[in-house]
């Protein structure tokens, strides 16, 4: 075969997280994120890529503004069509992937140029609610701008398959999973009903890469999504959802893949992790190798956010004892802002490609983080934050909220060292509305009330889906769907004293609210689907942390139901720092290194991707037969993440003896891996070292 | 010249009034409306037809749901792309007609195949709001699916320039002119304030077509759109708005153009004016002829109206002097109903093009409004209506208002001649939350209040936002600005005595509540727009109904500014049945048949129309000097509608020169008018007698 050259090189423009429409009414901040995904995409036409692949939330809102929407079409339109024809070969049958009206691929779309296709799943912010379960992918879809992929028709069985593209000699398959609730994916995953699908043909010779959206961090034990849930054939995981941005691979030693985190492209909270600067990434992907080009995104509003301890910082620690230091504090703590102002500027004119006028520079986010614990006896007189704050009007952007105070609970002081030691979550959801949790307050409000009909906690859901996902008719659905639920079950009480009729609807209020949080009785719509979602499900990063470091993993390599959980770890990696040995033991597809029996149905079908090269659909190609849905896939079921896979489910399910065929995959062609760094790697005390390639 | 042909014939899909959601949460109604447009939409690419015109109010929310918008971009995109190639020539200057990121026709964008454009102006529902001042049309415009025109940018300054099409030897001048209330307008056009452009070439060669979307009726003196305020010169306006069907064009012979009111697709009240067999037309124009092809919507769910008498119906009139006669007066209304339903049943089936199984005819909505009056010493003893109307669950699509009941305040019975003579506004008001003005209502409960700050008039304002608009921020931003004018009032007294604030405040109060009411306040969003919008304007039938039926037209022919307003006829005709001398008084610019001087900037500039067949736009065309703007065009100014033109408006403005000039396009070529009624004309009271040709 001859090298491998740019003419097998597919460029992927690689971003997640825009978050078009946040702070979309601020006077100051409300054209940030929509100008910052139009630099996006003006990249990706700039740079002549292949694709633009994106992980989620593109929009803030899920119902987003007429702005946004128009922004967001205006941005693609204006970069993604074009006379250029889109090098990629399609070759799965889009009708697995595309569903609704245009089932295609857009760029296959005989009445429209497109020359970069857009490829998106959805996040937690612009996920499918609603009459018809449309989401805003859908509306891009249905306008041909953008190709909606990995949709999740039903979160507790969920089907992964593939979209099979071929540039030259590369082959790439690419995995979608939109984002599902945390708790709910994990209980899937670990149920054993998330099913990948594998090219039926040369599986050796695809680039596996997969986008998801779904926390990376163990908010609690099972409110996130372990890497060692996803199948080891994986090459690159694209992680959506977290807004820091970690855009250079890391290697995962136990899953022998590698995880890109773009973050997003616009500071939605002001945490440190929000301060790294924002980058997207172009991914060349040749044969099975991979190269990465990081591209700082330089229309982000620039943002310094910092920590400072009082008692132990030199300039603060002797007005300590002051008395009356209120105005010596604030003047020490007025230099502290105006300095990383000054810093953020610089910051920002460093990046840009022109000479920038200083008026020009746009005003920064800054956020200082103040510990006031004083030394025994002493004692530090802060001014109220916003007013503080309002003291740099026309300096920065975020005029209300530039300091947050806080002090040491257990006294003692705190170390200083930055990013990941801090209790963001307590000061968060103390300071600021956005991280208050709708179905808690609809919980507090309500003890102090007695409900005699409504059961609370899908009291609670519906009132999230009427604030957060502006879902106007939530309540009323809510409403009238217990009522009918309580008359009907009273009708069908033999005996019914009407004297009792207190006790009976307290009673079927109680069981409603049981089977509501079991699960099995879900929210229903007009429209008469099933959208389920426990209440305890919710966004970004406002889950309900727990103090408990543990994930849940089991270590039982067998599949044995009974198996107990075990605490494994924090990031859900078991073992990280073992052995080869360890890490098979823990992940027992890993035994398996040769060659297995290929799974039954491969062999029944074993045609060439390349016969592929025509997938039907539109009017111009001729349908292909129906029975080709699943050619070019094998289903591979669902062994890898659910370690502890229940025998008894196993056996009575069909299909079941295609089982564990993902792990007969040989990993023969050692990918190599290079980085082109072509800036100075940004401090992140996070960054883990990264292996040069997958060990086998 | 040889005879024109097929080949010079430009045929028109015309439509309007889809209101696509319209009743999408109702169980049974709620894919009517975009079923309808869809059928519209299958009908335009079926007949080949070379374009389609929406007269507004495509959507019916201002928000439509995902829903709405999805079927709306799957109909446009699946009928109107394809590879045939549009026939039209655009010649005039698209940055004139098409705002925002794509100015051109979208069937000139090289990357997007559009075999059928689609032209839209907004309609009520369908019009810009909030942040940056986008509409739905919008969006669709922005994915390329169609073409917004008409847009007005100042509702107080209003220039309306043509698209300039050709195909053949056919030359068409399309107008447009969005909605804007009707009050509102009525005072622009009255101020002299509109202006209409004309091709600077070959003016007597154009067809002359328009679009408007406003009250054809006399809601109040001020509350519509006179037809004789629209130019003579046009040929054929296509009015929006009123959902009655009158297909037919109806001839005006004073103004001597054609209207045609196609009607909504859907009915969204249960009025005899929305049982009118429901069309759309296909408007063939050649040269300066047009001929109509009527085509009946056969989706369109059956519907039937009927009015009842009962003291003067052989079934009931006996019944007045039976004791307790309810339940005969049920029984026989029923069987009344019954026959309603089963007559909306044969009326479905006889249009339909395949045989129908009975049960897959769609439910009916029936609507029998009856009049129980009795006579002296006599009773009608009537069912309460939602219970009456729900004996027809399963009969019926509207089981809660099949039947109206209502009698008559000044005793004596009334005629019952069907359509046009009922009180409808009244009943309706009584009847319906749908035609509650929410203002009305905010007033009400304000009265009852003392409010300190807050303008009333603005305040309903804000809420009608609110509610109708779904702009969540409409209350936010009212406040914030009503408190921001009051504090900055109260700043700029020089001796402010701290104890007479509550009435500084209480006058600073009135002079908003005044200024709003005279117009000179207007309405701020916070991204600094404004969209002035007087209180009192509201949407579709619900206007203020007034007994005074005189519209107010000025019969000063030389522009006095004290003319005085004179009663003039109810629809703004003055004198319609007069010979052509008094038309000629009323309207001045008829005096002048024969051709004037041209207007000054036409001979400046006398390009053939012909050297702009390559407009400037996308990448691969050249772009056209800038300076091209108003080659096309030459601007005729405000004289027609504006009768009393006051004379120190037209001084002092630059440009009045060009005054007239509209009226010196003889109509040399008596254009014909053909009309194919291929099915039987529909009985209406209102249908005028429509002459074969203009007369002159």
């Amino acid at each position: 075969m001859p090298p491998l050259g740019p003419a097998d090189t597919i460029r992927i423009l690689v971003a997640t997280d825009s978050h078009v429409g946040y702070e979309e009414r601020d006077p100051i901040r409300k054209d940030d994120s929509w100008q910052s995904f139009d630099e996006v995409m003006c990249l990706a036409k700039e740079q002549d890529v292949d694709m633009v692949l994106l992980a989620g939330d593109l929009f803030h809102d899920n119902k987003p503004s007429r702005k946004s929407m128009f922004q967001v079409m205006r941005s693609l339109r204006m970069n993604c069509l074009g006379e250029k024809p889109c090098e990629l070969e399609m070759l799965s049958d889009a009708n697995d992937i595309f569903h609704g009206a245009f089932s295609h691929v857009n760029y296959e779309d005989p009445d429209i140029n497109v020359a970069i296709p857009v490829f998106s799943i959805h996040g937690n912010h612009d996920d499918p609610t609603g009459d018809g379960h449309y989401c805003s992918l859908d509306l891009l879809q249905v306008s041909g701008l953008l190709n909606y992929f990995g949709r999740i028709p039903e979160s507790d069985n969920i089907h992964i398959k593939p979209l099979l593209l071929q540039k030259g000699q590369t082959k790439l398959a690419l995995y979608g999973m939109s984002n599902v609730r945390d708790e709910r994916l994990f209980r899937t995953f670990r149920d054993g009903k998330v099913h990948f699908y594998k090219p039926g043909t040369q599986q050796n010779d695809w680039f596996n890469l997969m986008a998801v959206h779904q926390n990376h961090h163990a908010h609690t034990e099972t409110g996130y999504l372990p890497e060692n849930f996803l199948p080891e054939f994986m090459d690159l995981v694209v992680w959506g959802h977290e807004h820091e941005c970690i855009i250079d691979p890391r290697y995962n030693p136990e899953m022998l893949f590698h995880v890109m985190q773009p973050g997003s492209s616009v500071a939605t909270s002001l945490v440190p992790g929000e301060a790294v600067p924002k980058h997207v990434a172009i991914l060349n992907v040749t044969g099975r190798d991979f190269k990465v080009e990081k591209h700082r995104i330089k229309s982000v509003r620039p943002f310094v956010a910092r920590e400072l301890v009082l008692a132990t910082d030199k300039r603060f620690k002797s007005l300590a004892r002051m008395k009356d230091n209120r105005q010596q504090v604030t003047i020490e703590l007025v230099k502290v802002v105006e300095k990383l102002i000054e810093e953020a500027q610089q910051e920002w004119l460093a990046i840009q490609d022109e000479e920038i006028d200083e008026k020009d520079i746009p005003l920064p986010l800054v956020r200082l983080k103040v510990e006031y614990t004083a030394p025994e006896g002493g004692k530090f007189d802060c001014e109220n934050p916003q007013r503080f704050s309002n003291r740099f009007v026309g300096k920065v952007a975020n005029v209300n909220d530039v300091v947050v105070f806080y002090r040491k609970k257990t006294g003692g002081t705190k170390k200083a060292n930055g990013d990941k030691e801090m209790p963001e979550d307590a000061v968060l959801a103390a300071m600021s509305a956005d991280t208050v949790r709708i179905d808690k307050v609809v919980k507090e409000f309500l003890t102090a009330q007695s409900l005699k009909i409504l059961p609370q906690a899908p009291f609670g859901d519906a009132v999230v889906q009427f604030v957060d996902k502006d879902d106007k008719h939530a309540m009323e659905i809510f409403v009238s769907d217990s009522l009918t639920r309580q008359v009907k079950e009273m009708l069908t009480l033999d005996d019914f004293d009407e004297q009792d009729i207190d006790n009976v609807m307290e009673r079927q209020k109680a069981k409603l609210e049981k089977q509501f949080l079991d699960g099995t009785v879900k929210r229903s719509t007009k429209a008469g689907r099933y959208h389920p979602r426990p209440p305890t499900w919710d966004s970004d990063l406002d889950g309900e942390w727990e103090d408990q470091p543990a994930a849940l993993v089991r270590d039982d390599v067998d599949g044995d139901e009974d198996a107990t959980p075990v605490p494994a770890g924090r990031r859900g990696r078991a073992a990280a720092n073992s052995d080869n040995e360890s890490i098979a033991a823990s992940a027992p597809a890993k035994k398996a290194p040769a060659k297995r029996a290929p799974a039954k149905r491969a062999p029944a079908k074993p045609k060439a991707a390349s016969a592929k090269k025509a997938p039907a659909r539109g009017r111009k190609k001729a349908a292909a037969p129906s029975d080709d849905e699943d050619d070019d896939v094998v289903m591979l079921d669902d062994d890898p993440p659910p370690k502890a896979q229940p025998r008894r489910a196993a056996a009575t399910r069909a299909g079941r003896q295609t089982q564990l065929s993902f792990s007969q995959q040989p990993k023969t062609q050692t990918p190599t891996v290079e980085l082109s760094d072509d800036e100075i790697s940004d401090d992140d005390d996070a960054f883990e070292p990264m292996t040069s390639s997958k060990r086998r």
